[in-house]
């Protein structure tokens, strides 16, 4: 038992998935918030969150669990963001903090932000983790350690909040880290929304061969294939909201991409070896930098993603 | 200390990279060989494959490694196939048996078989093993077990000597699996070749970006990208050589994968929803095939690669 109080006396967590069970987990285990109330629109979601006992209350609407809330967390698929931020509205005390863990910061910001009434703050946030699964028993309490918290505050943004919601997720073990929404959304849609696309794609066509071609390439995956089948596991729902919303950053980097798997394609069909070899070199600095920063974050599992 | 004599007298190791050196190691390991002979090109690369201990003999000359040999193994980039095809040609006795280790099968066939003399017996294979890494020192004993060694004989390949090397790989962890080089390279194309290309691509765009932007990437590459640099990381000459070699089976792929990339982008311009949300719930069915596949393989190591 800790005689100290936690972080937030009441947190509402809106959506129950990987990343909010883990979140309920992460708190219950680092005393963080006195009392849980979790919602989801699905009932059938809504019993296992409450069988996991992941919460101290449990409804399925989102006002209710909002309703004297220091802390709600909207951890929904963003198509979602709107529908949740005008249902809780009326719901929300004066200085309560709205917060999510969205991967799209321009979202958050116009999705939720224009329904909030004045005196609740406003939080964006994105913990840069995950797995290839989905639901309520896919979380777990130590999925943040090691792992990249990025807040997206607007000039506006209060700062005691902005202090509140960086000490939550520290106390969850992630390494906290401030930048502007529009900044995280660029660089997320190379390191992350561009290599989901490219990784959906890939298994995609795989899926489209005919029959027996398809068994060998599932049997034969272990060559380079299996990396990108894990990585276009990930939830379809989540992932269709994330290219909906940063449509600019990712076609932009897209575009990009697409001029230079042009090049490769042309230095094949030419035969032109220089060329080739020339970007395969080019490519392992980038992986030297990456192995070297990793050393400073010796948390991090390999595979992880988001 | 075992009684049987070894699977082969003499073996003859032609380049001692990660796979050349790995399979030194598990001839040793395993008494597959009376007396290995390894040459390769580079001195530096024949004196650390000689200060690791790696075989019984060491020579610059393919040659003279070669003389008196019941198997050669060529292990070098495909692009030294036929030069150390014409070298070893005049040494090898009646009945040797020459094999290789590279990801296109049509290449041992058209770059080493015209040169060898009547009775002796190319069988062309390939083992689904690697990591990132390249050199003499990257390799280890146990790196075939739990992997896949595709041999792929022509119709008239002399089958004592498929058997003979079949048997080396299988003493040797690897689970042989026979099938037409042609197909081989068609089904590599795909779930090696065209990933390899991909990741590559992916990072050399990473690459291109300004400083700082860059730095960010590396620092947030947890979320996806970080997978595509390890795949990125691997040998640039040998990488070089499967492109130039695979050429029409790799260019087919692409141009699917380029097709699909093309209705992935337009969807996401014209926010299709439902498109995104059907293409990256149709690849759930591959992963889910590819993860019972891997059931069936125990030793396989999550994050393998050739």
């Amino acid at each position: 038992m800790t005689s100290t109080p936690p972080l937030f006396a009441r947190v509402a967590l809106i959506g129950i998935g990987l990343i909010g069970s883990s979140l309920a987990r992460a708190m219950r285990k680092h005393n963080l918030a006195g009392h849980i109330a979790i919602s989801t629109r699905s009932a059938d979601t809504l019993a296992q969150a409450e069988a996991l006992e992941l919460g101290d209350s449990y409804t399925l609407d989102p006002a209710q669990a909002a309703l004297d809330a220091d802390l709600v967390m909207v951890c929904t698929p963003m198509g979602a963001y709107k529908a949740v931020a005008q249902a809780i509205a009326p719901a929300l005390k004066e200085g309560a903090i709205v917060s999510d863990v969205g991967s799209v910061k321009a979202t958050a910001i116009n999705d939720i932000g224009p329904y909030l009434p004045d005196g609740v703050h406003l939080v964006p946030g994105h913990p840069i983790a995950g797995t290839e699964h989905s639901g309520p028993q896919a979380g777990y309490a130590d999925l943040f350690p090691g792992h990249w918290c990025i807040l997206t505050p607007q000039d506006h943004t209060d700062l005691a909040a902005l202090d509140q919601v960086a000490r939550l997720w520290s106390m969850c073990g992630a390494n906290v880290e401030i930048m502007p929404p529009e900044h995280h959304d660029q660089v997320l849609a190379i390191t992350s929304h561009l290599p989901h696309l490219i990784a959906y794609t890939i298994v995609d066509t795989a899926a489209q061969l005919e029959g027996d071609t398809q068994k060998e390439v599932i049997k034969f995956s272990a060559s380079g294939f299996r990396d990108f089948t894990r990585i276009a596991a990930s939830d379809p729902v989540m992932w269709r909201d994330v290219f909906l919303n940063n449509k600019d950053a990712v076609l932009d980097i897209l575009g990009r991409f697409s001029d230079d798997l042009a090049k490769m394609t042309q230095a094949i069909e030419q035969g032109d070896g220089d060329l080739l070899e020339e970007a395969f070199t080019r490519t392992r600095a980038i992986r030297r930098s990456v192995i070297d920063l990793k050393q400073h974050i010796p948390d991090v599992k390999p595979g992880d993603t988001e």
